[in-house]
C-alpha cells in the first residue's frame, strides 16, 4: 500500500506521476493518515478531506517557492506526507515528533504556523505584498475552510486583499460542514441553506431591474423568470460575493477530482490577480465512519480503524468537560437567565446536552470568539447571565472583548476550558496564558477548581457573581471523586487549607493542588511539614489567608499550570509588595518562558516538573535552600 | 439659540414638536456640540453628522425601553443633548464630567459601553436574544459607521444577527468616509468605488443567467442589458450583501432629512425582523471647516469657531507620534525592507508623511487590527520589516495576533502609542495594559523610551532585533530635547543608571523617568540619595544591573505609566524571586486595579501620584518607613 508514497521525498516527485498514479497515490495517502491516527490521533476527518486537493496543489505548484498557507493547519497531514515527512510522520503529534499543525522550524514547506482560525488570508496578502515589493514571481496560495471564513479575521484578510488586488489565490475548502454546524450569510453565499424568503426577495430586485429595461423585452423576460426561481437562485452566486470582495470567482469544483483540479489549478497559475478558488470537499473522504461522523472525527483520539470505534478509556473519570455540561444542565433547569455560548464548539466544550435541553437558551455563533463574549455582554446588560464555554487559547481572540465585558463590569461567565498543558496539539493549544491576560482587567474574578467537585460549585458561584468571572480547568478526565448533588457556593476569594504545616506554605491552583498535595505528604515523611492551600482564587487573592501563611511561616510556594509571567504567583508577589511584607522566602513553580512542545499531558507536566515527582523535587530543593541552618 | 433645547428634558420631550421645530432643534444641538467642544475638545465630525438621525431615532423610539447602542460612541453627543444631559454638557470630557462616549452609569439612555470600534451589532442581538428570551417586545437598534462596518467582529456580528434574525434593527450610518479612507468590499457594495471591472463581471453573469432563460426573449433583453451597464451596476446593490446577511434593506436614504428619517423609521419599528436602514450622512454637517476637512475634525482638540483653526500649542515640543512618523521615513530611506501599516489611523500614528514618501510600502488596512498584525506576520516571514504604528488600547484587539507573531519570532516591530493615560477619552481609550498583556508571550522584546530622542533609537533598535518587539509611548508632546541625527543601536536589554545613590534605586519606565529624576533630585536636598534607572528595557529586563541595585541598597521602587497588575513592577518582582533575593524592600507605583476616568493626562497622572510631587511624596513615605532606623 505505499509504493508509491515511499517514492516520494519532495513535491518534485509528485509532478511526474500520471493521473492513475496520483489517484493511488491519494489511495496511500488516506492509509498512511488512517495508519498513524488511529493510533496517536489527530485531525482525521479534515486531512482526509483534502488529499487530491493536497496532491493536486504540489502537482501544479512548486512549493516551497510557492507558497502554500493552511489556515487552522489541521488538515495538513497530506502535505507533510508529500513534503518530506513521511519517515517520521508516524510521530505525528507525539512529544518530540511532527507537529499536527505546519511549523515552519519543521520544514521549508510549512511557511507560516498555524493553529488558531481564519489567519491565512490576511497572512498569505502579507506574503504576496512583500513578493511584489522584492521584485520577485512566486505564487502564493492559502487554504481556508468554510468555517474558518466565518471569523472575521478572515473578513478583514478577504476585504483587504481584494481592495490591494494582489496575485494571490484562496482555495475555499468548502466541506458543507466546519468543525459544527455552519451558520449565518457565508452559508447562504454558498447556496446550501438559501431561503425562499431570500430568493423572493432577490427576485424582486431582478424584477424591478427588468422592468426598467425596454419595457416589451423586460416585461417578457419577467414571466419567464417568474417561473424560474431556480435559476435565480443561481443568479447569486457564490461567486458574487467573491467578486464584491474584489476576487475573481472560480468554481464549484469537484474537490475529489484529481484531473478536474490540476486542470483548474493549472489555469488559476497563469492569473496575475486576487483569486479565489471553490472547491467543494466531504469530510472524513474515503473513511466510512469518519463521512458519516465527521464532528466526531474532525479531532479525534486513537480508534479501532476496522470499526471505527475510538478507543475509550474505559472506567476513567468523567472529564471536567463533561461536569461542566451537566452542572451548567442543572442550575440552567432551576434559573432560567443561564444561557450557553459556543464559538462552534458544542461538543468539545461539553454544550451537546444543554443545547438538546434549551435550544432557545443555547447559541453556537461560530467560529467568532469575538462576537461570541459581544454577544455575551449584550445578554448579560439586559440581565441574563451568559456562560461562554471556549478553550483558554482560543479565548485569546476575544482579549478586547473581555475587555469590554470587564470595563462594563458585566455578569459574563467565561468556562474557559483546556487551560494548562492540552497535550498533542502542542504550543497554539496549550492553555497557558490565560491567568495571565485575565487577571490585568479591573472587575475580573478568577477561578480554578483542583477537582471537577468543585468545578461543580464553582460553576454555581460563578454564576452569583454580579460582574465577570473566569473559571478555568484542564482537558481531561477529572480524578474520580464522588460528585456533590447540592451545589453551594464558595466563599468570595477565600482559598482552603488542605494540610496544615509550619515549614512553609504551598499555594496549588487547580489541576496542581492534587499534586502538591502528594509532594507535601511526601516531605512530611521526610519531616519537612508544609502547609498545603487550595488557592480556588487567582483573583481576588485570599490575601488574609496568603499573608497568614507569609507570616507565619515565612515560606510561600506557589504552583500552578500556568506561565510564571504574570500568572497566580506573580500576583501573590504583587500582594506582598503591597502589603509590605519583606523577607518571606519565594518559590514559584509554572510553565517558563518560552512556547511548550506538544506530547502528553503527562509527559509535558513531568517535564516542566509540574507532577507530584517534580513538584516534591522543587519543594524538597527549596525548603533546603531557604532552611535557616 | 437654545431656546428649544432647553425644553428638552428627556427624549419625550421630542416627541410633541413639529418638524419645523425638530429641524430647529437640530441647528441649536449642532450650536452646543461646537460650543462645548470648540473648548473642550471632541468628536466634531461624527456627532455633527448624525443630529438628525440622533433626532429622528428619538422621535420615532421609546429609550430607554428601546435600546439605542452608538458603536464606537464617539457620535453619541446629540443623544447625551436629549437625554437628560444638556445641564452638564459643558463639563465634556473633562474630569468628572460627562464621557464622550456612552457610559451605563452616566446615564439609563446609555445601554451599552462603547469606544472600541464594531462592537454594536453583536452587543444588539444580544440584547434583542434576551428580551426575546424575557418575553419583552421592545426594539433594539444598532447605529455603526461604515468605517467599523470593515471590523471583523461587526461581520461576525451581522452573520449571527442575520442566521437568528432577531427584531433588530441595524442603521448604517454611510458617511462615505470613515476616519480615514475607507478601504475594500464593502466600500464596492455601497457603491462607491465599484470598478468597471467588478461591473464587468457581473454583467457577465447577469447574461449567463439570461441567455439561460427562454431564448428569444433573453436574447433580446440582453441586447439592452450590453447598453445597460448602469442599470448593471444599480443591480449589485448593498441591500444584495445585507440580505444574503440575512437582513431586510431599506435604503439608501438622506440621513439629513428628518422627515424622511422619521417617516423610515415609522415603516421600520412595525417590522419584527432584522433590518438594515442604509442612511447616508455627511460628516461635520453643518459646520464647514468639518464638512472640509472631516479627518482633523473627526477627534479634535479645543478649536477656534470662527474660523475652525485649532488652537494649536505654540512653541510645545514635538509629539512623540511626529518624532515616531519622521524617524520611520529616515530608517525606510536607508532600509527598504522597513514597510509600515496602520488600522485606518494614518495621521493619529504619524505615518502620513510615510505613506507619501513610501506609497508602495504603505498599508492602510481600514478598522482591522486583527488583519494589521496577521499582515505584518506574513510581510515579516518573508523578510520585510514591518512597522504597525496603533494605539496601545486598540492593539487588545490583536492580541491573539501578537500570540502568532511571537510564536513564531517574527520580527514585527509595534509601536504602541498613545501607551499610559492618553486624557479626555477616559478609559475605554487609556494604554494601561500593554505592559502586562505584551510581556506574557515568550519571544517578545518590549521598550518604553524615556522622551523621543530615546524613541528614535529604540525604533532603530527595534528594526535590527530578528523577532517581535513593542516599543511604547505616550500621547502629547516629548520633553523638547534635542533630537540626534544619528540612529544608534540601544544594547539589547540594558538599562541605563541616570543618578547614582545609595540609599534605593528608582527603577522608572519611559514617561516615568524624568519624574522620578525630578523627584530624586528633591530628595536628594533632604539627604536621601537614590538611584535613578532609565529601565529601558520591560522584557527583557535588565537582570544584572536590577539585581545589582537590590543587593547593592536594599531597596527598589518601580515606577510605570500601566496597571499594577502584571506589569513592569511586576516583572521585577519576579526577577527578584527567580535569582532567590530575598529581603529586599520593594515599592511598585503605577495605575491600581481600576478603570482610570477622564481628565487631562496631567490631571490624572497627579491624581494617581505619577507626576513629580506624587513621585516624591511616595518615595519619601517609603524610603522613611523602610529605613532602618
Amino acid at each position: 500500500m505505499t509504493e508509491l508514497l515511499a517514492t516520494i521525498h519532495s513535491p518534485d516527485d509528485v509532478k511526474g506521476l500520471s493521473l492513475k498514479d496520483l489517484e493511488n497515490l491519494a489511495v496511500e495517502v488516506r492509509d498512511a493518515i488512517l495508519r498513524v491516527c488511529s493510533e496517536n490521533g489527530g485531525h482525521v476527518a479534515p486531512s482526509l478531506g483534502v488529499v487530491e486537493l493536497t496532491i493536486a496543489l504540489h502537482r501544479v505548484f512548486d512549493s516551497p517557492r510557492d507558497r502554500i498557507l493552511w489556515d487552522v493547519g489541521h488538515q495538513a497531514y497530506a502535505h507533510k506526507l508529500l513534503t518530506g515527512r513521511r519517515d517520521r510522520f508516524s510521530t505525528l503529534r507525539r512529544l518530540g515528533g511532527v507537529s499536527g499543525f505546519p511549523k515552519r522550524c519543521e520544514s521549508p514547506h510549512d511557511v507560516f504556523d498555524a493553529g488558531h482560525s481564519s489567519t491565512s488570508v490576511s497572512a498569505a496578502l502579507g506574503f504576496a505584498a512583500a513578493r511584489d515589493l522584492k521584485g520577485e514571481r512566486n505564487k502564493v496560495i492559502a487554504v481556508i475552510g468554510d468555517g474558518s471564513m466565518t471569523g472575521g479575521l478572515a473578513y478583514e484578510g478577504l476585504n483587504n486583499a481584494g481592495h490591494l488586488n494582489k496575485d494571490l489565490i484562496v482555495i475555499l475548502n468548502d466541506n458543507e460542514m466546519s468543525i459544527a454546524e455552519n451558520v449565518g450569510a457565508l452559508s447562504s453565499f454558498l447556496n446550501r441553506t438559501m431561503t425562499s424568503e431570500f430568493v423572493h426577495r432577490i427576485k424582486k430586485e431582478v424584477e424591478g431591474f427588468l422592468r426598467s429595461l425596454d419595457s416589451d423585452v423586460g416585461r417578457g423576460v419577467l414571466r419567464v423568470a417568474q417561473k424560474a426561481e431556480k435559476s435565480l437562485k443561481g443568479l447569486f452566486t457564490p461567486g458574487m460575493l467573491f467578486q464584491a470582495f474584489g476576487f475573481e470567482y472560480i468554481g464549484p469544483i469537484d474537490g475529489h477530482n484529481l484531473e478536474r483540479l490540476i486542470r483548474t489549478l493549472e489555469g488559476v497559475k497563469k492569473f496575475d490577480n486576487a483569486v479565489l478558488v471553490h472547491v467543494l470537499t466531504k469530510k472524513g473522504k474515503g473513511y466510512p465512519p469518519a463521512e458519516e461522523n465527521p464532528s466526531l472525527f474532525h479531532g479525534v483520539g486513537p480508534f479501532d480503524r476496522e470499526s471505527g470505534v475510538v478507543r475509550s478509556s474505559k472506567g476513567a473519570p468523567s472529564s471536567y468537560t463533561a461536569v461542566f455540561g451537566n452542572t451548567l444542565c442543572a442550575i440552567a433547569s432551576q434559573d432560567e437567565r443561564v444561557v450557553a455560548i459556543t464559538a462552534a464548539m458544542p461538543d468539545g466544550t461539553g454544550l451537546t446536552a444543554f443545547a438538546e435541553e434549551f435550544p432557545d437558551r443555547f447559541f453556537d455563533v461560530g467560529i467568532c470568539e469575538q462576537h461570541g463574549v459581544t454577544f455575551a455582554a449584550g445578554l448579560a446588560a439586559e440581565g441574563l447571565r451568559p456562560v461562554f464555554a471556549v478553550y483558554s487559547t482560543f479565548l485569546q481572540r476575544a482579549f478586547d472583548q473581555v475587555f469590554d465585558v470587564c470595563l462594563q463590569n458585566l455578569p459574563v461567565v467565561f468556562a474557559v476550558d483546556r487551560a494548562g498543558v492540552v497535550g498533542n496539539d502542542g504550543p497554539t493549544h496549550h492553555g497557558l496564558f490565560d491567568l495571565s491576560y485575565l487577571r490585568i482587567f479591573p472587575h475580573m474574578t478568577i477561578m480554578a477548581p483542583s477537582d471537577e467537585n468543585e468545578l461543580r460549585h464553582m460553576l454555581f458561584t460563578a454564576l452569583r457573581v454580579d460582574g465577570p468571572v473566569a473559571v478555568r480547568y484542564p482537558r481531561g478526565s477529572g480524578w474520580g471523586v464522588p460528585l456533590h448533588e447540592a451545589l453551594v457556593e464558595i466563599p468570595m476569594g477565600k482559598g482552603e487549607i488542605l494540610r496544615q504545616g509550619n515549614a512553609g506554605a504551598v499555594l496549588a491552583v487547580g489541576t496542581m493542588v492534587r499534586p502538591a498535595l502528594a509532594a507535601a505528604a511526601l516531605l512530611a515523611d521526610e519531616g519537612i511539614q508544609l502547609c498545603v492551600v487550595n488557592a480556588r482564587f487567582i483573583k481576588p487573592l485570599d490575601r488574609e489567608l496568603i499573608l497568614d501563611c507569609a507570616r507565619r511561616t515565612g515560606t510561600i510556594i506557589t504552583i500552578e499550570e500556568n506561565a510564571l509571567e504574570g500568572g497566580f504567583g506573580a500576583a501573590v508577589l504583587e500582594l506582598l509588595e503591597e502589603e509590605g511584607v519583606a523577607g518571606v522566602n519565594v518559590r514559584r513553580l509554572g510553565f517558563p518562558d518560552r512556547y511548550v512542545e506538544q506530547g502528553e499531558q503527562s509527559e509535558l507536566r513531568a517535564m516542566y516538573g509540574l507532577d507530584a515527582e517534580g513538584i516534591t523535587r522543587a519543594l524538597r530543593e527549596f525548603m533546603t535552600e531557604t532552611s535557616p541552618s
